[in-house]
C-alpha cells in the first residue's frame, strides 16, 4: 500500500511542496491541511506558531497520515522539535533538507538564505547551514509573499522588488555565495524572476523540491513494495474560506482543488 | 473625568486612529488592543473576525473601556453588530463616519473605495454609501498593507503600485468620480503617495479621521465638564511579540510607545 502522507503549512506555500510531492511520489495519498484562519505564521512568536501547527498535525494523525511533512518554514523553524515531540509518527521539516542540498551543491561554502521576517529571526537556517560547514547570510524578504498572493509572478514591479533585495544581499554581505536558498514555499514561484535578478554564477536551491526528494527516499521501501500504478488521492483542509483556499491553491498546486474542507480547530 | 476610550484592531492600523484620537481628544484616557496573533484580518472570514473582535472588545469592556472604537474596516465590516450585541457600552466603527464624510463632500455622488480584499468582497461602504445616494466603486489594493509594514510609504515600488491600482480604478469603472476614500487604517501613511498619482479633481477622505472627529462628538458634553488640562494615559495590549508591536506601532501613532502588554486571551 502506498503510504498517507499528511502535508502541513498555514496556507496555501505548502502546496509548492505538495506539487514537487506528487511529481516524486504520484502513488501516495495525501491529506494537505492549510491552517488559513491563523496565516501568515511568518509574523507570529514561536510559542503561537508552536500551538496553532501541533493543533493541526493532531488532527491530520488522526484522519489517518502515517507521516508528515511540516511543509511551512516558520512552523518547521519555529516548532520541529515541539511537533516531533507531539507526534508518534515520523516527521520532515523543510529545513534540513534544504541545507543538505545547500551543503552538497555549493563549493564556496557560502550561501544566501531569503525568507520570511519570523524565519530569518529563528536563525533556523544559519543553524542548520553553519552545522555543514556553510556560512549563510540571511535576509528576510516580507513583500514576496503578497507578490505571489497578488498573482505577480512575472511582474515588473515584481522583479524590482526582487532587484532591490538581492543586490542588497549579493553585493553587501553575501558577496562571494554561490548558493541562494529559497527558504520560503512562497518562492519557488517567482524562481524565474529571482534566477533573472540573480548573479549567474549563483545556483538556486528551493526547499520544496529538496524536501520532496528527502521524503521520496525516506518511503522508498514502500514505494517498492506498492504495485498499484493509479494515483493516490488528495484531501483537503482549511481553517478558513475554503473558496480562497481553492482559488489561491490552484495556482500553487497548479491543478484543480476540488475537494477542500473547512475545519473549525481548538488552539 | 475624561472618558476612557477602547480602540481595538487587528494589529498596527488602528493606531492611525488612535493619533487621530488623541489630536482632537488629547484629554482622554486609551486602552488599544492590537490583536496582532491572529492577524491580518484581511483575508478572513466573517465568523472568524467576529469571533477574534468579540474576544479582544470584551477585555478592553473588562479593563474599564467606557466607549469602543472598531479601529479596523475588516472588524467593522464583517462584525460590527456582533459586536455592538455583545457590548453593554457605545461601539463606534470606521465605516459610518467615512461614509457621511464623503456623502458631505462629493459633487459627483461617485466615489472609489480602495480597502483590503476582505472589507471589499463585504461591500459595507458600497452599502453605507449607496444608503447616503452616493455610487461607489471598490477596489482591494493588497499589497499596500505589506508595503506600509516594510516601511515603503515614500518608496518608488510603492508609487508605481498605487499607479497601477489606481489607474485601473480611476480610468475604468470609477471614472467620473471625485472622493478617494482611505478604507484601511494603514493607508493614511500612504496619503503623500496616492495624492501624488490621484487626479487633480479627486478630495481624498481618511476614515481614520471621520472616526475620530465623529467621536469627538459624541464626548462633547463630557469634554466640556472635564477641568483637567493634562494628556491622558496610553495602554496598550498585544496578543503576540510586543516587541514588534512597539517597533511597527511607532511608526503608525508617530509617537513612542512604552507600555506594551503582552496578553493571551481564549478565543
Amino acid at each position: 500500500m502506498p503510504p498517507v502522507i499528511g502535508v502541513f503549512d498555514s496556507g496555501f506555500g505548502g502546496l509548492t511542496v505538495l506539487h514537487e510531492l506528487l511529481r516524486v511520489l504520484p502513488e501516495a495519498d495525501y491529506l494537505y491541511f492549510g491552517d488559513t484562519a491563523h496565516l501568515p505564521y511568518g509574523a507570529k512568536s514561536a510559542h503561537t506558531v508552536a500551538k496553532y501547527a501541533l493543533s493541526s498535525t493532531r488532527f491530520l494523525e488522526e484522519r489517518g497520515a502515517e507521516m508528515l511533512v511540516i511543509a511551512c518554514n516558520t512552523a518547521t523553524a519555529l516548532a520541529l522539535d515541539e511537533i516531533r515531540a507531539g507526534s508518534s509518527i515520523p516527521v520532515t521539516g523543510v529545513i534540513e533538507p534544504g541545507a543538505e542540498r545547500v551543503a552538497e551543491i555549493s563549493r564556496a561554502k557560502r550561501a544566501a538564505v531569503i525568507a520570511t521576517e519570523a524565519t530569518v529571526a529563528s536563525h533556523a537556517y544559519q543553524k542548520a547551514l553553519t552545522a555543514r560547514g556553510i556560512t549563510a547570510i540571511e535576509k528576510a524578504c516580507p513583500l514576496f509573499v503578497p507578490l505571489v498572493e497578488e498573482g505577480w509572478v512575472e511582474h515588473p514591479v515584481t522583479e524590482q522588488v526582487a532587484h532591490i533585495y538581492l543586490d542588497e544581499i549579493f553585493q553587501k554581505e553575501a558577496h562571494g555565495a554561490d548558493v541562494l536558498m529559497l527558504a520560503c514555499t512562497h518562492y519557488p514561484l517567482l524562481r524565474t524572476v529571482l534566477r533573472r535578478v540573480s548573479p549567474p554564477e549563483i545556483q538556486i536551491v528551493d526547499s520544496a523540491e529538496s524536501t520532496a526528494n528527502q521524503v521520496a527516499a525516506l518511503v522508498q521501501p514502500c514505494k517498492q513494495r506498492c504495485t498499484s500504478p493509479q494515483s493516490g488521492r488528495l484531501s483537503c483542509f482549511a481553517t478558513d474560506s475554503v473558496e480562497k483556499f481553492r482559488h489561491l491553491g490552484e495556482r500553487f498546486l497548479g491543478r484543480p482543488l476540488e475537494h477542500v474542507e473547512l475545519i473549525d480547530i481548538e488552539t
